[in-house]
């Protein structure tokens, strides 16, 4: 049983095709969900990568391939155990990847010589025939390609229910590979060709993982969180703010939080996972709103995935206080922009000019909002800690 | 006749496959080169892409991805004439894009009901049935997708010297789709597989605008040229510059030149298409190599293809110069800079922090190689104009 793959697998003759509705309509109502296991080979060495370092190890935004990967597997909780099958040499990586990055109900399976060798003795580990092994044999077992990131819940709910209504054999259920062979093979059995969404796609050139890099960055950047206080003094720039962002980056969601009441709008965006957080800070007290901020992002670990970006904005009468002096206060930023990187936590400073004039302002705060969209979108550790002026 | 496209199209069985050195060796040492056109079908409408533009009309870097593959065309001097195939309705904006990116030997024509109508179509512009037409008929014509735009002068002469051998009919000079279908059809005929590299693909769906991106972006990154004043007192500061450039950054080709001697090495880069600038300012006049740069690079129309970025560098004696005054005086820079980001250059200032302790100068001096790279690797509009510190 096959997912289309659509794009990099075409077989000359379009074998039998079930969409996704047409699926779930045929799996009976109430029915009972199998228990699920997963197998991800992750043996290969990348050859066609053009990389010394093999693809699954490759790293995105600093972080491997395979963890995106297994992170999408775990989203399905009723996928019960992972096993990761690795070759002996990387076994260590392996291992520190999963404490690193917090994965849960995975565990290692040794490659063999072949690829289906290693699916082999990634099944082994499943049905517990070595002492002290905690796995619990599985109903239906997915085989998925450590190097396709993007699989969704969806996709991979109906690879399982056509496993359970076709009875494939667990060794067929595999993505992508030797698709055309597998479906030629099985076009008068019980195999099953499961659409499969574009996303799921292979790293399989380095121009993938370029590719990857780009859909991930799209992913995270689709919410902008808005922090304020709620002061008076503020408030009315916030919200000028607010429209502004609302208005140039229309395809972003902007949520605004009110640093007070315990915090809890701010606990909630983090909660749900936001990645960019645009701080505003009062103009007295220079650095308190970031300051609360960034001690939430810590003790949360929201970075532990994926960069976490921080703009501190500061509204500035640029009559009143000359633009040098206020930068000159915030130089310290710097370097605890440098601390705040080692925890993927990327703060910058952004200075908007809030001149009397109403045209100017608002090209002020068009160029803020680029500013802003050039921070988030580029995602770039190399700029942490910088002064910008809008 | 078939490049094989490697990722992108894979027969069931694999075709004859015959390799470059083998395609050269075959063709007669010395054997006068056959008359060569090209047709660019470019009536697709994208739908596989997601987005309303069809993809051949897509900006990377700002630029339609038709306009880098037209460039890549003309590459390959030999091709005498292009003629582009596009509807009705894009023939202005195909026109605007030959005029702005000054392509060269281009004609257009008519896009038909069926991409097979549209290559016919394009070959009757190339033998020259309309009354005035100017174009000659050629002995060999590519047929080559809108959007492949990576393929290589080498690969194109292969077809080409092919072509010319195996006598294949101009029709069946199609570049990568329905390649199965042709190569089963020509198997006991004339067709040959030439052996594409893994450049040779096509951009199919959006995430491959941005994998096309990246790959522009890595292409024009591959050097920087460091342009200094050769007065004594900033000399010792770029040497040191450039020392921790070509340490830090290992694969980027870091080359320096002075601004003098009538600008010789500048003006040498610049027709090398470098397009990456690190400028080192002598301490007291302020702008000066910057403004002699910049001039040099707008006479040279070098940024209608690709963006060009200039790192205006200023070392800074911390202790006698608060820093606070060098931004001051520099303010001024970020309205020269948004004039020309118009021109598609982009340009941005970099203190260095020059301390007497050398650990800490050995610290800055890396930060700035580290923000250099983040400026050229991004090419982000939205960050021009600002002053970052090292």
């Amino acid at each position: 049983m096959e997912p289309g793959a659509a794009g990099d697998c075409r077989p000359a003759k379009p074998g039998p095709c079930v969409s996704g509705a047409a699926l779930e309509a045929s799996a009976e109502p109430g029915s009972r969900m199998p228990t699920v296991a997963a197998v991800l080979p992750a043996g290969g060495c990348g050859e066609r990568m053009g990389v010394r370092t093999p693809k699954q190890f490759c790293p995105i935004l600093e972080r491997p391939l395979i963890s995106y990967t297994l992170q999408a597997l775990e989203r399905a909780r009723w996928v019960k155990d992972i096993v990761v099958v690795v070759t002996a040499e990387n076994q260590g990586a392996m291992e520190s990847i999963i404490r690193k990055y917090r994965h849960a109900r995975v565990s290692l399976a040794e490659a063999g010589v072949t690829r289906h060798r290693s699916i082999f003795n990634g099944l082994k580990a499943l049905v517990g025939d070595k002492p002290g092994c905690e796995l619990s044999k599985p109903e239906v077992v997915i085989i998925h390609d450590a190097v396709r990131p993007f699989m969704d819940e969806d996709v991979l709910l109906q690879v399982v229910l056509a496993a359970k209504e076709h009875g494939c054999s667990e060794y067929d259920l595999d993505f992508g590979t030797e698709c055309l062979q597998l479906a030629l093979k099985y076009c008068d059995t019980k195999a099953k060709l499961v659409e499969g969404s574009p996303d799921l796609w292979k790293v399989t050139y380095r121009r993938d993982l370029s590719a990857a890099e780009s859909i991930i960055k799209e992913r995270i950047s689709q919410e902008i969180c808005l922090v304020m206080d709620t002061k008076e003094e503020t408030a009315h720039e916030g919200h000028v703010l607010e429209e502004v962002l609302k208005k140039e980056l229309s395809n972003v969601k902007i949520m605004s939080g009110a640093m007070s009441h315990g915090n809890q709008d701010i606990q909630q965006f983090i909660f749900a996972q936001c990645y960019n957080y645009v701080c505003l800070n009062s103009r007295n007290a220079d650095f308190h709103e970031t300051q609360q901020l960034l001690k939430m992002l810590q003790d949360s670990n929201l970075s532990i995935l994926y960069p976490v970006v921080v703009v501190s904005v500061y509204f500035l009468d640029c009559q009143a206080v000359p633009l040098s002096q206020k930068l000159e206060s915030l130089m310290w930023i710097r370097e605890l922009a440098k601390e705040l990187k080692n925890r993927n936590i990327l703060l910058s400073c952004l200075l908007i000019c809030y001149p009397q004039d109403e045209q100017k302002l608002q090209e002020n705060l068009k160029q803020a909002a680029i500013i802003i969209t050039a921070l988030i979108k580029d995602r770039n550790p190399g700029l942490v800690g910088q002064l910008l002026v809008a």
